[in-house]
C-alpha cells in the first residue's frame, strides 16, 4: 500500500482523505503539478516547483510550503513508496471552509496532498517507438489554460473521445488553430522547423515544453511560436506531443490520417533522446 | 456540529472526509446541486433531483441513489440538523480510483455528499429589500454550463471581483451577450417584458428560472427568453436574477449605473411574492 501526503502527514493510502469542504472538492479551487521520477530521481523539479508558485500566485492562494520543503516531502515520498520510475502528484487547494464562492479568511490553511505512481518502462515507453494517433476536437475548457487548476473535467472528457475513436489523445482546436493535447503540449515539424502554440492564456506553458525548446535550439533546430491549424498539421512532415509524464512522445496520425510517413520523425525521437538525456542528468 | 451525509453513513462534520483519489478532488469530475429549505420543508425539490439526473446523464456518471432515496436523505438531514430555513448541498462524483483521465471501471462506486447550512431570514433578506449591485465580467468558463459541475473557480473568482468592486455579484458577458450571474440567471424587465438569455450550453437551466418564468406567463406577465447585451441591461426598468437559494433578487446597480429609479422594481417584488408563496405550498 502507498504512502501519501496530506497536510504534513505520511499516511497509508486508504486513510489519505480530505475535508468534504475542502474547496478543492467544492470548487475546483485547487492547482496541481506531476513531476516524473526516472532511477528514482525527480525530473525538472526546479520547472515544476516554480510553475506550482505562479498557479499560487494568480489565484491569490497561498503556499503551504517552501519549495526546499516541497523537494523534502517528493524525496521522502519517493523513498518510503521506493519509487524508481513513475510520477508524483502534488496538489494545492484554498483548504477547507464552509461552503461559499467567496474566498475564505486568508487564514484558512491551504490543502496540500501528494501520492506517488509506479509507471515501469516510462522513459522506454513502446508508444515512443510506434507513435500515438489523436484526434481533434473543440476546445471547450476556460479561459486561463496557463495556471494549472484541477478543472480537467474536458480533457478527461477528450481522453474518453479519443479512446471511443480507438486513438490515444486529442488536440483541441479554438478558433482555428490548434491550443494543445488534452495533458500535453502539441506540436509540428514542417521542412526542418518545429512548430508549436506560442505562450498565452490558452494553454498550459509546459515545463517539458520549455526544456525541450530550449534543447533544440541548443541543437541549431529551427523553432516558431506561433499558432497552426489542423491542415498545417495533417500536412506537416512529424508531428509530437510533450508533457512530464510522456516526455517526447511522436504522433503518428491525425483525425485518421498519417502524418509524414506514418512512423515516429526523426526530429521527435531525436528530441525525445536528448531530453531524457539531459533531463537524467539535471535530475535530483 | 452539523451532521454530514457521506457515502451512506451521517457523520459528524469533522469526521466528514473523503479520499483524496476522489475524482471530484483531482479532476473536478462532479456535479451538485442546492435546494432551499423554508420553513423545514424543501423547494423545489423535483426540479433539483431532475436537474441532477441530467448532470450525471451527460457525464455518462452512474446515480448512487434513486430520487426517492434522495428526499429521504434530504429529510433526514433537515430533521437531524434541526434545519427550519437555509439549504442543503448535494455533490455526485465519479468515485475514487487511481488517478487518470480515463474514466475509471464501470464499477467504481460514486461518490455522494450531503449538507446542510443555516441561513436565518433567507426568505426574508434585507438584500431583496435594498437589492444588490452587479459588476460585468468576461464569461471565462467552460462551454457546457448546462452541466452543473464543480468547475466552479472561475464564478469563484467573479464573485471576488465583485467584492473588490465593492458590488455584490458579478454578470457574464459573451459575444456582446450577457450569459449569467456567477450563481444565478439574469433578467432585466423593459416596458412589460421580462427579458432573459434562452436555454442552451452557454447558461445553467435554473431551476428556479423554470418556476419563475412559469409563473410569470400564469401571471400575463410577457416573457422573452433571448440573449441581451449590457447596454439593453443598463437602459432597462429593472433588473433581477433567480437562483434556488436568492429566489428572486432585485438588481439595482450594474457597473455603478443605476438601473430604472435605483430601487427594486415591482416585477421583481411581485414575482419574489409569487415564487416564495407558491413553492412554499409545494414545498415537501
Amino acid at each position: 500500500m502507498r504512502t501519501v501526503y496530506v497536510n504534513g502527514e505520511y499516511l497509508p493510502e486508504d486513510q489519505a482523505k480530505i475535508s468534504v469542504f475542502d474547496r478543492g472538492f467544492l470548487f475546483a479551487d485547487g492547482v496541481y503539478e506531476v513531476t516524473s521520477v526516472l532511477d528514482g530521481k525527480l525530473i525538472d523539479f526546479a520547472g515544476h516547483a516554480a510553475r506550482l508558485q505562479r498557479s499560487l500566485s494568480e489565484l491569490e492562494m497561498a503556499s503551504p510550503v517552501t519549495s526546499e520543503e516541497l523537494l523534502a516531502i517528493h524525496k521522502e515520498l519517493v523513498a518510503r513508496n521506493e519509487l524508481t520510475e513513475g510520477l508524483v502528484y502534488l496538489q494545492v487547494t484554498r483548504g477547507a471552509a464552509d461552503r461559499d464562492f467567496l474566498y475564505p479568511d486568508e487564514d484558512t490553511a491551504p490543502t496540500i496532498v501528494l501520492f506517488t505512481q509506479a509507471k515501469p518502462g516510462l522513459a522506454d515507453a513502446p508508444a515512443a517507438k510506434r507513435g500515438i494517433k489523436v484526434i481533434s476536437i473543440p476546445d471547450r475548457r476556460w479561459g486561463r489554460r496557463d495556471i494549472k487548476t484541477v478543472q480537467l473535467l474536458y480533457p478527461s472528457m477528450g481522453k474518453m473521445m479519443a479512446k471511443a475513436a480507438g486513438a490515444d489523445d486529442a488536440w483541441m482546436v479554438e478558433d482555428g488553430a490548434v491550443t494543445e493535447g488534452t495533458s500535453n503540449n502539441a506540436y509540428i515539424v514542417k521542412g526542418n522547423t518545429i512548430i508549436t502554440r506560442h505562450l498565452g492564456e490558452e494553454i498550459l506553458h509546459g515545463i517539458t515544453r520549455a526544456a525541450v525548446l530550449r534543447m533544440a535550439a541548443e541543437s541549431q533546430m529551427k523553432v516558431e511560436e506561433r499558432s497552426f491549424t489542423m491542415e498545417e498539421a495533417m500536412d506537416a512532415d512529424e508531428a509530437f506531443v510533450t508533457s512530464a509524464s510522456t516526455f517526447v512522445m511522436p504522433v503518428v496520425e491525425i483525425d485518421g490520417a498519417q502524418i509524414g510517413t506514418g512512423a515516429p520523425g526523426k526530429v521527435a525521437a531525436r528530441l525525445r533522446e536528448i531530453y531524457l538525456d539531459e533531463s537524467l542528468k539535471a535530475a535530483v
